[in-house]
């Protein structure tokens, strides 16, 4: 609870809410018995004084950054040991403190040991035989070792197979030789390789008995346990400064004819024999079911990153007052002005949505891993296809929306003590990490363009690309009557109609003589305008399904703000693809200005509870960070405490005054 | 021309040119001897080794970068009277050395002396009478004292009149007192307010006798001209750091009755006699005239910006290699996916239509400004609402534009040494300063609607509205034949019909008993999209005219290549509005289909020229700044030359080891 009143026109807001904010924010937190464990944790986190910053962290050079991040990255990893100790198993909690809200909260520019625990941990534990975790697992457990996972190139990212780091087998010592063969082969980017981890699993290209085997992972030792100096052979830094995840530590990683044990490859799947003979791996889905596992869990982070942008916006654009609407009246709070809303509300209605498209993916996830284990492999192309192009759209959209927020704030939106920059930063960052977003999108059109052909051959498809079939069986899409149920069935209409013209286009170039491969590079845009249309419509379908659900098991009240929520998305989603609608549906101008009426008309109804709806995304101080987002609204006190924390403003007269300025000033008098 | 060999791959895009660089890179810089003055300028400047930086800016704390960046702008300062000694007169110097590329090239993140140049001098010359031009010009000539120009305040913007600052004329002493009533008074932004400047113009509310006059800029002195110490009732300090503009020492100001000499008012266009009568200005059309001067200024910017972002991101793009389109293959240049061709192709025609048309716009601004100066103020509204919109657009392609750059270098455009965090935080600020780009949209937007009530009662319209009265008399678009004037045409159409919805809606809600403004007010989101459309369609227009008047005028060989940029942009521009034309224009799911694959077609007759293209913008490699935009193209080697730079790489172990992560992985043994 904050200290200082509330700022009355916040208080205001607050007040003329429809619903309780309570009864959404225990929705929200995933139940009763996690609300309360999420205030549990923040209890013990956020209120030590051991984890919070007396000098915000922008005002530190990048050393001194990772300096402070290897610090409270320890005393994170000493609770954790603690936590573990009084037998919490951990995995939320983990997930929390090194990836969630609590996390960025306490370590915003990220934290240099969570590669440790959520790649090296899980890589042992995956790819290593049961002798290989016995060995290892309790020594990384303990953090006697720590780790990291080198597997991305300077010059190769995306395409595993063009990685250059190679391993050779030698057997007559039984060691693997490990080696850079150029500058391109370098490690590059994973985190806390530059000066944190002393243990890494590599990812080479295996060759024994001179054979190359494709590729596999090495237990390689990187630094010393005791002095921390590089090995022999060992050429390790940092990368440098980012745009984000600035505390990160990632680095580089050189090896030369570095030598390591037999038993230091991980063998689950695949293995070498003393004499160099190889045992190749039985099947590569599992690899599949890991990266499916990480999209997934981003589409729960984009939901986040909205939630938090959404929430400083909204809050700051009730206290700020500018421009007066009726020129004979005071300027009114911005969130009265209709640009404004529309820049704000989409934002907090695509954070719900993504939300519930992250749990219902997850959960779906666990439904069809399930049944990968058991050897049914039918819905995973399905799920592969989903959750591609779900993380492309997902992380775009909150991307972009993180910056209308910003923008929304004006000038103060561009200082770091707005949040913004950062949040922006995490944020933009998972277009690009564990799969560009343009390579997703495509490995979704792939799935589409393949489903299409069976479709148009009469086969059965899965359940979310059914849809595709039904439009084969419909030239004309009619009945467009502008209920939530048709905006979803509009959507997808149009993006069985984007398939087929990628389709389309493939086989026409394949017919002018290109090969497949030639004819879907050529059209590229095509494809992933397809992709980008099934994840938009199965986005729709989900919240039409997911919040109707949702809003018959909550309150009344509450479930008249989930239904505007949700009519706001889907007529916004709608617009904004509307060039797509008017190239494959009957709509005239008048119908296209219905639209745009109604969605000024969902902005109207979504303005009282805005306010409220953030709140109830309940987001702790800590969490958000922002002198504009504070939960008692006193924006200006905020902005103007942080100046003073500001190291330029603790000296009246900078140095450089005596030794530039004045120089500068009196030399021609 | 580089030390290093060019990277074999683009050495092989460069010999594939079908046109001459130089040619476009003379045209560029505006003709032969433009060039050669920018040639001599980057030599005086960058070959100085007191204007490098042995470390790159990024590992600087904020303090540490202020006193960088304070000692390189008191190098350039000298320079420039030197240069004037010699009897340059340098208005286009200091603009290219304060605020164009060269001036980014030195200090990439902005010269705290900027504001003493570009507004404070300005400001004593704009609005100070003969005598107190006498008075303070040569002072500030000099640089014996420094000011700075401080207008917005904490809690107020874009409304100026809601400014708190006061400034109350005291006759019995001849003097103002000056004061800041409240925390949201507090001056904030001006660059170099925060520790350099001595003395700035102050807006404020001015009352005399009691009676207050409106607004009034006053010349504060801030800090003592010696100790630099601040001067009794000032309170002043730097407001933080932010996403950008990182070296500006933007400052806070708060004013304790401050008293400043009668003869301290600015006093050209607004009086206040000794005894306190106040003598209004006649009008204030000046103010509209700077104004638009500077918005037309920032078009140019934001061209410049995407000629950087482009250069870099089309020069990495030929030199990086993934993801073989055929398997068969080896890995291929990514500039020859055509996904990737679709980021970076319509940046560089963007970046060539937005400088022609800011050229163009430059050149019109000059003709309207001589109009206005001989008391004829036609077309000034016409200029007025062109600029706001203009500005709005550019700067929020540019931004967008910068940032689809950065992520087609998928995660290396997101370290530093990129240089793209830094363009992107110059550029987004466009969208924010000068006129917040909704509320720039808007000011057109409301030309715009009262331009169509009047072409409905048969007014004969201004040039650059006509379109609108011809849309009016057309019910109709016919002849959408795809050629590229009708593409124009089309653009033209579609705007006019986005005012007509405006205005109609407006009408609709007076109707419905609404006052125009809360009417204005709720149709915003109509209002902002008809802005919108009116901007590109004048973007089309004039990249239709200008673009094909000059391939008349150069070598056969570029005007090819002019053709293809344009028609590049025009197709573009439409798809990205498909969903306008479609609902105004009867178009068919085959002829969208067609303009596609045109833009395809487009994109492939543009790749062998884009290397070339960017060439041609002939940025030097410290204005780009970038390890993947340098002009040998050695991509990884630069890359990595910049790890070297990192201050945690100069020891083999970081401190924070033994004190943090010793302790903590030996805890438990």
């Amino acid at each position: 609870m904050p200290a200082k009143p509330v700022n009355p026109d916040l208080q205001k807001e607050r007040s003329t809410a429809t619903f309780n904010t309570r009864e959404f924010s225990v929705l929200w937190a995933g139940g009763e018995e996690r609300f309360k464990e999420k205030k549990a944790l923040e209890k013990m986190f956020l209120e030590d004084p051991a984890l919070q910053d007396d000098l915000p962290i922008s005002y530190l050079s990048h050393k001194e950054l990772y300096e402070h991040s290897l610090r409270k990255a320890c005393i994170i990893g000493e609770k954790i040991r603690k936590l573990r100790a009084d037998g919490e198993d951990g995995v939320d909690t983990y997930n929390a403190l090194l990836g969630g809200s609590l996390g960025a909260a306490i370590l915003k520019e990220g934290n240099p040991l969570a590669l440790h625990y959520v790649m090296f941990v899980p890589t042992i534990m995956g790819q290593g035989t049961m002798d290989q975790q016995v060995e290892w697992l309790s020594k990384a457990w303990d953090c006697e070792i720590i780790g990291t996972y080198a597997q991305t190139e300077l010059g190769h990212g995306t395409f595993l197979r063009g990685l250059e780091t190679r391993a050779d087998y030698d057997a007559s010592t039984q060691e693997f030789v490990i080696n850079t063969p150029s500058l391109s082969a370098y490690k590059w980017w994973p985190g806390g390789l530059g000066h944190t981890a002393n243990h890494a699993v590599v990812v080479a290209q295996l060759y024994t008995k001179g054979e190359f085997r494709g590729l596999a992972p090495f237990i390689v030792q990187l630094r010393d346990s005791d002095t921390h100096r590089p090995m022999p052979g060992i050429d390790i830094g940092d990368i440098g400064t980012k745009l984000g995840m600035k505390g990160v530590n990632n680095g580089y990683l050189g090896l030369k004819n570095v030598r390591v044990p037999l038993n230091n490859m991980l063998m689950k799947n695949q293995q070498v024999l003393p004499d160099g003979t190889y045992v190749a791996p039985k099947n590569s889905v599992l690899t599949y079911g890991t990266m499916m596992f990480v999209r997934c869990a981003l589409i729960r982070d984009t939901a986040q990153s909205l939630a938090k942008a959404s929430t400083i916006a909204t809050r700051y654009s009730a206290v700020r007052r500018q421009s007066p609407i009726d020129p004979n009246q005071p300027e009114p709070q911005i969130m009265d002005h209709t640009t404004q809303q529309l820049k704000l509300f989409p934002q907090i209605a695509k954070a719900i949505v993504f939300k519930t498209t992250g749990d219902g993916i997850w959960n779906m996830y666990n439904v069809i891993s399930g049944e990968i284990e058991q050897g049914n492999l039918d819905r995973l192309p399905e799920m592969h296809a989903l959750s591609c192009c779900l993380k492309a759209i997902c992380s775009a959209d909150a991307a972009a929306g993180v910056e209308t927020c910003r923008l929304s704030c004006g000038g103060h939106g561009y200082m770091d003590c707005s949040n913004f920059p950062t949040i922006y930063g995490m944020t933009t960052a998972v277009c690009t990490y564990e799969g560009e977003n343009t390579v997703m999108l495509l490995q979704t059109a792939r799935y589409l363009v393949k489903v299409y052909g069976q479709a148009l051959n009469g086969e059965k498809l899965v359940p979310t690309v059914s849809y595709i079939s039904d439009a084969i069986n419909q030239t004309k899409f009619v009945n467009f009557d502008g209920s939530l149920r048709s905006i979803v069935k509009a959507f997808q209409f149009v993006a069985a109609n984007k398939t087929r013209i990628a389709y389309e286009q493939i086989e026409l170039r394949r017919k002018q003589g290109h090969g497949t491969e030639v004819a879907a590079n050529l059209c590229g845009t095509f494809l992933t305008a397809a992709a980008d249309l099934h994840g938009r419509a199965f986005l729709a379908q989900t919240a039409y399904t997911e919040l109707l659900a949702l809003s018959r098991e909550v309150s009344p009240e509450l479930a008249e703000v989930l239904k505007v929520v949700l009519e706001l998305y889907l007529v916004d989603a709608c617009l904004n693809r509307i060039g797509d609608f008017l190239r494959f549906i009957d709509l005239t101008d008048q119908d296209v200005t219905k639209l745009e009426v109604r969605l000024e008309n969902c902005l109207k109804r979504l303005r009282p509870n805005a306010v409220s709806l953030v709140d109830s995304f309940d987001l702790h101080d800590r969490v958000l960070d922002s002198a504009l987002g504070a939960y008692d609204g006193n924006v200006y006190e905020h902005i103007f405490e942080s100046t003073k924390k500001n190291p330029l403003n603790k000296e009246p007269v900078n140095g450089a005054f005596h030794k530039y300025l004045k120089p500068f000033m009196k030399a021609h008098l």
